[in-house]
Parts: C-alpha cells; sequence; structure tokens
C-alpha cells in the first residue's frame, strides 16, 4: 500500500536513475545462474529455493540500471505452493534495491472474480477475523477481452492502495494478430482496447501527469506505437519483446509522451538473464553489461524525440 | 495425467450420472459455511483451512449430481502459498469423488509463458535433477487474446496427459459486449474467436467425437449459442452465467451438439453453495436440492433438443 500513486513513485525513479527498464523474471528451473543446490533433494520446494536464490542474484546484479522487475506468475506458479513462497519473498528482494514490483499474471475475469484478483495482488482480502493483505506488488498485468466491467474492480482496488494496472492492447508475440489486429467499424480490435484503457486513465492518474492505468504495446510492432500514444496519451507504456523477440530500443521513440520519460518502460528477460550464454563473462557481469547498454539506449530513444 | 482423452472421461461421467453440472467453487471468506474457526488465531492459513473444510462440504454434499468443479483461482490466490496449497487439497477431494477439476485461471500469454502456465496446470516442469509435477487438474480455461501460437503450447501439453482446455469466447458479464461483439469484416470478434478454437479441434478429440479443445460461452448470450455450436461442432461448451447472472437451463438446448449430452458443460456457483440463504434450510441439504433441480433441468434441456 502506498499514499503514492503508481506513476508518480515510477516517474520518481524513472528521473532518479535515467532508466525506464523493468527486469524481467521469469525463472527457468534449467538455466539458473548457480543450478539446483546439489545437497538438496529434489522436490518443489528446494527448486523453488534455487529459484529465489537465482531471482536474488540478478535482481542485486542489475538493480542500480533498472526501475522495476516484472515477475512472470507462471513460473513460480508451476512450483506450487512453494512458488508462492518464493514470489513473496522476490518480491521483498525488490522491495530492497527500490524496484517497484510489475507481477504479470495477465488477469481478467468477470466482475466478482477480478474483485478477487484485485485483492490477491493489490489489495487485501476481508474476513470475518480481520484483514488479509495481498501480494502487495505495485503494478498487475491485466487482459482486457472480458470488457471494462472486468476492469473496474481492478481499478478501484488499485487507486487507494497506489498501484497501477497493465492492460494488453497489442501484445509482443506474431500470434498477436489473430484476434487483436482484426479490422472493426471502428478501427483495428488493438485500437478499440486502447479506448477501453482510457476510459480509467483519470481514475490513476498521478501528479506528474501521466496515468497508472497503463497499456502492454510491444516493440515488436514500433510502426502502431504512435498511434496508440495518440489514443492513450497519459498511459504509461510496458514494451515488451525487445531483445530475444526482435525489438529493437532505438525504434521505440514514438512510444513516449514529450517531456514525460516515464511513459515507457521497457522490459528484457532472456536478452539480461541469460547474457553470459550470448557474450561470454561470468553472468552477473554479463547481465549488468547487457542491462546498462539496454538503458542507455532506451534513455537516448524517448529523450532525442524531445 | 490420464490415458484417456478428457472429452472421454466427460462423457463417460456425464452417461453415468446424467449430469452435466461443473460445481463452481469460489470460496468467499465471508460466507463459508461454517464459518472460520474460531479457535483459530487469524492468518492466511487459518483462513485457507476453513476454506478447505468449507469446500469439502460442499463438495460432498454435491457430487453425486455433478460431474466436475469449476475451482476459481482467484479465491485461493488471495490467500496465498496457503491457498494454493488448500488449492491442492480440493483438488483431491475433488478426485476421490470422481470428479473432473477445472482450474478457472483464464491464462493466456506469449509462447514461452503460455508452455510455463501449461507445466504449471496440466504438465510437469522438469528440472536437472528430475520432473516436478504440477496442479494435475483435468481442464484449465483460457484467454484467447494473445492468439493461436499463445493456445498451442497448452494444447501440445494437455494432448499427452489426456487434459482439456476452455478457451473463452463470449463471456456472461455485461461488458463481454466491449470487445468481444465489435463487429468485423468476418462476423463479429466472438465468432472468430470460435474460429481460432476450432483450429485446434483435432488434437484434444476424444473417441466419443468431442474435443477437449473446448470454450466458455454463456448462459446470458442464449441467442448466440446456435452460431456458435456450428462454428465449433465438436467442442466442449463450458457454460457459466445460470443462477445469480440471469442465464435459464430451458434456454440452453441449442449450445448441445445432437445426440452428445456430454458437449455442454454447465456451471453455477453462488445459487448452489449459497442456495440456503435464498430457500432456507441448512447449507448442504439446500446446496444438494438447488444442484439436483439444475441438473434435471439441464439434461432435459439437452435431451429434449434430440
Amino acid at each position: 500500500v502506498s499514499e503514492v500513486a503508481f506513476a508518480d513513485r515510477l516517474a520518481g525513479l524513472v528521473e532518479e536513475r535515467h532508466s525506464q527498464i523493468a527486469l524481467g523474471l521469469d525463472p527457468n528451473p534449467q538455466a539458473l545462474w548457480r543450478g539446483l543446490f546439489s545437497d538438496a533433494e529434489n522436490g518443489r520446494q528446494s527448486v523453488a529455493e534455487a529459484v529465489l536464490a537465482h531471482c536474488r542474484d540478478v535482481i542485486a546484479a542489475v538493480a542500480s540500471s533498472c526501475v522495476a522487475v516484472k515477475l512472470q506468475l507462471a513460473c513460480f506458479e508451476r512450483l506450487g505452493a512453494s512458488g508462492w513462497e518464493a514470489l513473496e519473498a522476490v518480491i521483498s528482494a525488490c522491495q530492497e534495491h527500490e524496484l517497484l514490483c510489475i507481477a504479470d499474471g495477465k488477469r481478467g475475469d468477470v466482475p466478482t472474480t477480478a474483485q478477487a484478483y484485485a485483492e490477491a495482488f493489490v489489495g487485501h482480502t476481508t474476513t470475518p477475523q480481520g484483514v488479509l493483505p495481498g501480494l502487495g506488488v505495485d503494478a498487475l498485468t491485466v487482459n482486457p477481452l472480458l470488457g471494462g466491467d472486468s476492469l473496474e474492480p481492478l481499478v478501484s482496488v488499485a487507486r487507494p492502495n497506489g498501484a497501477g494496472l497493465f492492460a494488453l492492447v497489442l501484445t509482443s508475440n506474431p500470434g498477436a494478430g489473430d484476434i487483436q489486429e482484426l479490422r472493426t467499424d471502428a478501427g483495428p480490435v488493438y485500437e478499440q482496447l486502447a479506448r477501453l484503457v482510457e476510459q480509467f486513465d483519470q481514475d490513476l492518474v498521478g501528479e506528474c501527469g501521466l496515468s497508472g492505468m497503463g497499456a502492454v504495446t510491444a516493440a515488436t510492432r514500433p510502426g502502431q506505437l504512435a498511434r496508440l500514444r495518440q489514443l492513450m496519451p497519459r498511459a504509461i507504456f510496458l514494451i515488451p519483446g525487445v531483445g530475444a523477440q526482435g525489438g529493437r530500443p532505438e525504434q521505440l521513440g514514438a512510444a513516449f509522451r514529450d517531456n514525460a520519460p516515464a511513459s515507457g518502460l521497457v522490459t528484457a528477460s532472456r536478452s539480461i538473464v541469460d547474457a553470459h550464454r550470448n557474450f561470454g563473462g561470468d553472468p552477473p557481469a554479463a547481465a549488468a553489461n547487457a542491462v546498462e547498454k539496454l538503458r542507455k539506449a532506451v534513455w537516448t530513444a524517448s529523450t532525442e524525440r524531445n
């Protein structure tokens, strides 16, 4: 819970660190920096502990060049309850390094259930014996296919808790075209998703003038970014697809609002965490190099347009 | 893991019990049949234990009239790691009563992440020290906004594990119209979602002729069911929206395929679990009455059309 809006907290960190990078953590038990613990017995708990150690190492290596961490929930869910415990510990590690936490869960459901997701991630659950805190992340990615009433409860809980939301508008995978790019009477589906996001803009706006009702807009479709910025002038864009998926930082200028470097957050996962596989060196140093290079490239792309 | 396809396991149970009912469990700590345990200290673990006891009670009360249970993941996630443990125990309880388990998570993500969700729910995770089993549910609800390549890994993992998938096509909330009913060159978006589902029909088809590549199609929009059945002739429909949301069983005939009573599964949650609030009686008896009434109404609707 924060009294300061997500957009303002993010803007403060971006100005301070000259960074718009969200480290993506999607830990794969086959590719942990230190591997599994050799003296541990097999099982979800020991794998989850190794995953946690890995995430802590990665965070420590790159924190100074980042402003946020995007946690891929699927990678924790596949470790069961132990994975959920690891997730909570990783969130604590992010907080120690003053990194905002974005739970990448792409949740979306009918209003009653959307309310439960809101409680799980950015709010709390009321019980007859008191209140149970949720995961306490700073923001959550959400899937808007179910429409405006499915976003409403999430926005209502996010607002008093100073949290943000990133709704899928145009995703980075090749299959995004199947539905998101279908043409409707009023433009492609992704533009309609953008208009839906824009309806909640005012609810999560910060003093900095940006809105924590954000949008996921892919770096792999740079030609659409200018139009999306036009449709969602104040939304913070969460931009995946740089690196392994082929998006290039120098093409991202149009994603940013004039004189608002916090209007775009670029996420990178494998290109940072697996940098040592591509460029050699020990994992922390290779990751630190990769993220610093990306930080500079994105900062340049966002500022040169002004 | 089952060697028998989801569609065939479901068809067997439907024939045996003359039921097409999936009990929806979305436990609310404010409305548990026995309340919280008064001697327990507050905290997620004790609430999760009370939620588990509640779910076991409900399952025991209605199992003989049902073929499946639909577990609302949000309601477990808001209890953290303890909630995940309760979820696993509820799944065991379903198995004891020979009820198929549908995890209602509406997951959907880019291919790498979709693979991780598949591992989490219907497959297993490979690690250097061996294999970790996933949650082991019989089916998962998925969100197809990200397109065909986001469904592919889920289908690929579901098939060898005898699991099913239900993709959102037309949902039961009023806001469904915002995106799903937009008109495209080739018909409304929900028809395009149906065509996307249909592409994976063959992958999860069973010997019974139905496909475990299913679709979520709302009872609140009965006028669209005939068209959706035409577009997805073999898909199993998961049909929410009966009861509290206003859908009526007698309007659901068009959802079913001729001579295939297992081609539709009707989910009901609050109208069963909270039946005692509306009709009096003790909770298990009221729930058993409500579910038996619904079972008969749906069975009649599905068979009278043949």
